[in-house]
């Protein structure tokens, strides 16, 4: 008979892309739970406690957390879907590829999109926001907090900070899918309207759960708007009731919702919310990991992909091949050392950088030594690449 | 160390409730798989496994599979945003709830829809169809193959058939949450457009996997719409290529896709299509596990919600209460045996039948005595409820 304690993963290859992540046993047990129907006593405190402990992840009183069958991705739906307008002007702050996708998303659902863009490596500089912010009265801004193709981390609170100021009533949309629970965000105090995330980064879960959350505004704006919302599986009119119904332990149904994936979300949410390690000790673990690698990595001469070390994320390390090396130099390298980092995704220096993850256990559970590892076999690598040439 | 072999899950209550369902071992142990980049070369077989082995399933050559993070819903969703342009008539056949909700997604994307409803526990006839049918040009007909909400059975070929006859570009499109892999679907024989299910029904696998298959007449009506796509989550320009990539090998991103979820389906989908017990077999074995539950509820006294016994799903069986006794008389009665059936959901009758779901490794694992357990304490149940009275 399986339990809790005896449950160990499979031996693998250590994978430290910026998500998925490393996931604990604990986790992944979880995930393994016996079908469970998804209107009974017995799951509906599960899926409230979730509800209840993503508001704490993100230091929020009153936000409104949606937890939705889906990719990261649905929450670019939800937010265009349910808080935009056909018409609706929309400021998407650019700082990589995923800046591109959540404007793309917003035209496909009808709003006029701005982009600014900053340079790659370089997150938006927030005069370039304020100048924007006066030019036209926007419905939102939208801004990838650290976005997964280039490494880059937003200043989340100076970024509210300037739309508040300039803007009051613009909603402040913060993509936090490589963010959430490896970055810091406050999302009361830095007065933030939507943090929309997924299961595989930061929060340690397998793949396949959307988790966004509303601030009281945004909700208003929701409720107060004028069309009808524009999607059905993605519309907040449906989901609403259902997220209040299980929090208030009540059964509801409008979709299945990922009844395991919900198990293991409490699983990982525990040891995020309630373990000896503190949410702020949990950001610090991340940053110093972080900083371990980044300068292992500076040290054997890769040079980041952000510009500006303290528009760096703190979950991910994004570098470029030394001269002379290509990926495939690199990367099978790592991957005969058992190490599985991301190859480049933005289109315009897709083959000459790489990505490496150290978010959730990889960072906090120093026992592991997955930081040591992954440092130790970039070393290696490096040599052998060279001394191939 | 945890092996496929010595996984055994928790001992839990007897799920049989139309979904999700009982699953094995090893696809919960599939479940719990370490954490895999989603674009490694260990992974995109599998990916691409489960979309060939879901043609399988189907019948079909070159129906085109999309699976995609979501619950069954979101193929809804997919239908609406992807195959219909804002405009269209839709005609939705209605034998439960289901049918009004798919007409309201379809609404949400504007479409004009017309509904031909059935009474409660029939489905629509085929003079009613054909009626409709000449009555105006429809883009698509959906029909829901088993109603969840009533257990009736529509007859999929003949429905298929007389849309064939009378209006032969009409898209046939067959809502299977139900039905997949629990009764019979001929996609190409019968000359149905497409077919949208989830993971946690017939197929055996945790919610969290919107599954559905469309034929080369749907692919054809997609690539040349005149308005663009109307959902960014959901659209096929999006998913095509990538599921294309999956089949062919090659990694391809556009949202991360639900990795462990995709173990858990190949697991299943390889009981399902390359077990000793043929697809052929295993609907058998559903209509004899079916046959016994209702055979067994009707010598008991309880009047079936589908009509006529050749409208009546093989996956489930939907049971008024007897005269005299409520859901508070049976089902806490049940679940203390723990078994956890399901109450009703069709508003019209919620309060007068409940749910008995027998689909997958509880219809198909005779040894497993699923069926048995069910009758048997049915029977106990009953006796206790009217002794109590």
């Amino acid at each position: 008979m399986s339990s809790a304690q005896s449950f160990k993963q499979l031996p693998h290859k250590l994978l430290v892309i910026p998500g998925p992540i490393e996931v604990s046993d604990d986790v992944l047990f979880a995930n393994a739970h016996p079908s469970m129907s998804h209107v009974s006593p017995d799951f509906i405190p599960v899926f409230g406690d979730c509800i209840r402990m993503t508001r704490k992840v993100l230091f929020t009183k009153n936000g409104q957390p949606f937890l939705i069958a889906g990719s990261g991705t649905l929450g670019w739906d939800q937010v265009s879907a349910n808080l935009i307008e056909p018409g609706d002007d929309v400021l998407v702050l650019h700082s990589g590829y995923f800046g591109d996708s959540f404007a793309d998303c917003l035209t496909t659902y009808g709003a006029n999109v701005d982009q600014v863009k900053a340079e790659i490596g370089a997150a938006v500089a927030i005069p370039e926001i304020e100048k924007a912010l006066k030019s036209k009265k926007y419905k939102a801004v939208t801004f990838t907090h650290v976005d997964t193709s280039t490494g880059v981390l937003s200043d989340a609170k100076a970024v509210a900070s300037i739309v508040r100021r300039v803007s009051p009533e613009t909603l402040v949309v913060l993509d936090g899918v490589c963010s959430v629970a490896s970055e810091e965000i406050q999302m009361d105090d830095w007065d933030i309207d939507v943090v929309l995330t997924a299961s595989q980064k930061g929060l340690g879960v397998p793949p396949g759960l959307s988790i966004l959350v509303a601030s009281e505004r945004a909700i208003k704006t929701f409720e107060s708007r004028q069309k009808p919302v524009t999607s059905y599986y993605a519309s907040w009119k449906k989901w609403l009731p259902i997220m209040k119904a299980y929090e208030n332990g009540n059964p509801a149904y409008f979709a299945t919702p990922p009844v395991n994936l919900i198990y293991a979300y409490q699983a990982s949410l525990k040891s995020i919310t309630e373990s000896s390690v503190s949410l702020e000790e949990r950001f610090k673990l991340h940053r110093e990991a972080s900083k371990k690698v980044k300068a292992a990595a500076q040290e054997l001469g890769f040079k980041q992909v952000p510009l500006d070390p303290d528009f760096a994320a703190n979950g991910m390390t994004a570098l470029y091949y030394p001269d002379g090396l290509a990926a495939s130099d690199i990367l099978p390298r790592l991957v005969k050392r058992d190490i599985v980092v991301a190859g480049g995704l933005h289109a315009l220096i897709k083959d000459k950088y790489f990505r490496i993850g150290h978010m959730g256990i990889t960072a906090v559970e120093s026992q592991r030594g997955d930081i040591e590892k992954v440092i130790d076999s970039l070393k290696d690598t490096l040599a052998e690449a060279k001394a191939a040439k």
